[in-house]
């Protein structure tokens, strides 16, 4: 089964499951197990593992169990706490794999660096930064960054995981008062987005010149020059899988990678 | 002084003051207390009183201070919680008012009839109607409430205060999944926005056909079939004010009228 869904990050500890904190999955898995009855919650699989704080407003995951998808999707509409929404339940293709077989995930992280501090309505997903941006400075930078590049710099560590990855699009642009920068990629690795930004805004804010990027990342560490920029800017907006057809074969092509 | 304010009323019991409940100028009276070392909290005026739980992006108010409006503006910013925003600080014009001079308020409802509820990134200010809205029956339905009209049908009734009203606009239109409708009205009295959206959504559903909206109005007590809709769709978009040298005689006409 696929189901597409969005949530206001803001009071779950990200997506993954832990014991004894408030996790998207967790929430899911649990009102599953509750709709349909399983002894045991089912295991559920995501497009991008969001981390604590950060929001989604079209993240895709996948699970294994027998319903029908109307039935599910009206069920669980009617249990889940109203920051999780369930735009979807689908039967999936075969082969479909919410992780595996996607092959872009789209970003949007949005601040304002106006002096007031963002909408009061919007502050949930509105970063507050202190200082005006350039944004055309932004956009230099990030010419340096788009691309396929070992992203190591702006990724937090994991033993044997690749940190290759092919960024799409990286790109600024002011309206009114909120600045959004919306970034696509093949996959992003842990607090990649975050990282991006940190260096983005460290331009922005005329700290360092644009080439600082091509710095940073051929550096291929963490530069402690680089902050990583707080969660509740950032949205997941998008996953774009591949016709039905070639699912097979992504899935097969991502597992070898590790991708996430 | 004249102060630009925005808020989440998610938190508030409304606008105006309430001994031991937490209210926007409650909140803004005790910080410009602290900011000014004044005894006792001043005094504030604003546009539109909103109800608990009703949002503004752009309230006007006004206080009668002693300060220099750049160093309020920046400590009130660095004192109050981030569920209000000054907007701006500003030395008011001679006769300025906020409540009697202004001479059009704007809001905007916003609903979603999709059936998996807001975006939950959304959910503070788009109430959920359970039924399939029709925008066009909704704006037919509008055409008979446009005009100056004495509309106790739609109001709290208050001993002494007139209720007739000129609504300026009253234009519902579907963007995507979420369904707005904006008011413009030279005043509202108490619960007024909040009644016509449920006359105009009780149309909207096809319970009633557009003449509907009519035979309520001409009624002129309160309706049981109009139900007075949820406070945390609507948000206070705009205040507008005649020119500097008209505000005196604004104020004068507007006092003796009792608008609000």
């Amino acid at each position: 089964m696929r189901i597409d869904l969005a949530y206001d990050g803001t009071d779950f500890k990200g997506w993954a499951t832990q014991p004894g904190l408030r996790t998207v999955q967790g929430e899911l898995e649990s009102a599953l197990a509750t709709v349909l009855r399983l002894p045991e919650p089912p295991r559920i699989t995501c497009a991008g593992r969001t981390d604590a704080g950060v929001h989604a407003r079209a993240q895709v995951a996948h699970v294994d169990v027998d319903s029908h998808p109307g039935v599910l999707e009206r069920r669980l509409r009617r249990i889940l706490p109203d920051d999780i929404r369930i735009v979807s339940v689908r039967e999936a293709p075969e082969h479909f794999d919410a992780r595996f077989a996607a092959i872009e995930r789209r970003y949007v992280y949005r601040m304002t660096d106006h002096p007031a501090g963002p909408d009061p309505l919007q502050r949930r997903m509105v970063a507050a930064v202190p200082r005006p941006l350039d944004v055309d400075l932004m956009n230099e930078a990030a010419q340096h960054l788009v691309g396929e590049h070992d992203f190591a710099a702006f990724c937090k560590q994991r033993e044997g995981a690749t940190t290759i990855r092919e960024l799409l699009m990286l790109r600024t642009v002011r309206g009114g008062e909120t600045i959004a920068t919306t970034v696509r990629a093949d996959a992003f690795c842990h607090s990649m987005v975050r990282s991006l930004m940190g260096c983005l805004v460290a331009v922005g804010e005329r700290r360092y010149p644009p080439e600082f990027a091509a710095e940073i990342l051929a550096g291929k560490v963490r530069d402690p020059r680089v902050k990583v920029m707080p969660a509740h800017g950032l949205v997941l907006e998008g996953v774009v899988y591949p016709p039905d057809d070639e699912l097979a074969a992504r899935v097969e092509q991502a597992r070898r990678r590790r991708d996430e």
